[in-house]
């Protein structure tokens, strides 16, 4: 068996557990108060049989991935810049940092 | 080294703990925020010697073993029921998924 | 690829992380509810090439590494000690525990 760590942003877990789920496979949900390159992630442990393990990269991929999404451009503090008029800007979401782990032993107790 | 990757119910890990430390064994604990097969577990990391893994999945499996306990029904909200008259039904507590992984190299600073 | 799981002191933390992401590496960091040995501590998720992991072991060990330290005496509540007088008195603090695992398979998206 392998185990699966996933570190994958809080807005789209819920997503990708309803998919892992629907297929069958167990994830645990770790607490992750963020790491210092970004705010807001969810760490998931995933156990899965080896040939298993491309399904739930797939999974995580489809659910996760990096994509752009424009969005109103943030009120600035600024007072010189007069009446603030927003402007699209585009940003990235998502993404998805993935580690397979052996697993040597496992157990249901 | 061995790490045991061990996810238990909430309401086994502080006897789990106490069994673990009385054979000298170190135990962290992670805050799991839930997955979605069952609420209000903890997973816990535990570094151990190679000859020592099997005493750990014994512990576990004696605090945390799946079993069957008897409580009182739970209330129901449906009106046609009349009055509620609890009756004793049979649910399964414990329960624990363990993962042992090979630990490369070990280090205390 | 390797994974550095590092159990480190809260106090130590923002320090470890500082350095690290000065060198370029990423780390996760997990909400740990303490162990039953010392309360306090965080663990890092860190994920690194394999000819990183001296380096790594090294910063650790630099930002955590247990050291002495004197404090006050903290007041009892032994009320036949009569006035309080405070005293020096010397405690350990730091400390890490690290084990590295191997990482299988590595994935971005
Ligand atoms: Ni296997
Ligand atoms: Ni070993
Ligand atoms: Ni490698």
């Amino acid at each position: 068996m392998k185990l699966v760590v996933a570190i994958v942003q809080n807005e789209d877990v819920g997503r990708l557990l309803d998919s892992l789920q629907k297929e069958g496979i167990m994830a645990t949900k770790l607490s992750t108060s963020g790491g210092f390159l970004r705010s807001g992630n969810t760490t998931l442990l995933i156990g899965v049989e080896d040939d298993r393990v491309g399904e739930v990269i797939d999974i995580i991929s489809q659910k996760c991935k990096t994509r752009k999404q424009i969005v109103s451009s943030p009120v600035t503090n600024n007072p010189s810049m007069g009446a603030y008029i927003p402007y699209p800007i585009e940003i990235t979401i998502g993404g998805a940092t993935i580690f397979v782990l052996n697993i040597e032993r496992f157990e249901k107790v």
